[in-house]
């Protein structure tokens, strides 16, 4: 700890967030979401995601058979509490390299409409395997940005 | 999705954790701690942690001087509202590679004693960046797991 200065996180506004961070955040392959549900008990899952610089998207494509879309612990706990955090963090063993992005905001769900193709766009585009799959008639999460706490060790 | 045959999440009690999952908890460098505040806000942050095959703990290593440790974000929250979940995951661009471990549980903080002792000897073991840190000063997060979900895709 002696051997780590740190810079405390800083809380900064969607709008204002630096250019060093936004590449950090564009060039996540992951992130990982927190919901809660309407009892306070965490689920935190890793997402793939895309941004289109204001809002984050996330596909729901797994389990295509066995559990309905709408059954999913995430979308379930959305339902009851939009109230959100997504974290995109790096790690590595040497600890002053340490980093973490954490957006809070609301999530919602999207089925369908302008915003729900514009997502299916992006997250074809940064993940070559969304591409043979129908995320395009599944539900998609919706995230709004309320801020963002940025922590660099360094 | 078409190509992905997908394992749907299994919840195991946690002395029935098999033996491949142990391994994969085990070799983990990091983990994602998920808490909430009493209001039902989610607050996720990357985490080193140690388990003796009960309990998982978490240091207090950050901020050293600009933030008391009790003003910690999940220590708050965890003082707030015990329920937290913490996932292990694996990411790699071949999807079908994918994995996670999620820990559903309680935690509580420890500041001294036995049980403090013990993780700050695993912490030590387990990184070596810990043991020129005071961690044996410092809060310990400590939790015990009241369920965990395995998710393999493959």
């Amino acid at each position: 700890m002696r051997q780590r200065p740190i810079v405390a996180a800083q809380r900064t506004a969607p709008s204002r967030v630096p250019a060093h961070v936004a590449r950090f955040i564009r060039s996540a392959r992951i992130a990982h979401l927190a919901t809660a549900d309407r009892s306070g008990q965490p689920h935190v899952v890793p997402i793939c995601f895309a941004c289109d610089g204001k809002y984050f998207y996330s596909p729901i494509d797994e389990k295509p058979k066995r559990t309905a879309p709408t059954k999913l612990k995430r979308l379930r706990n959305i339902g009851e509490n939009p109230q959100v955090s997504l974290l995109i963090d790096h790690y590595e063993e040497d600890w002053s390299k340490l980093a973490y992005v954490l957006i809070t905001g609301k999530a919602r769900i999207v089925q369908r409409g302008q915003r729900h193709r514009r997502a299916v766009t992006l997250l074809r585009k940064k993940y070559p395997q969304y591409r043979r799959m129908a995320i395009d008639t599944r539900p998609m999460i919706m995230l709004t940005v309320k801020h963002i706490t940025v922590w660099l060790a360094r």
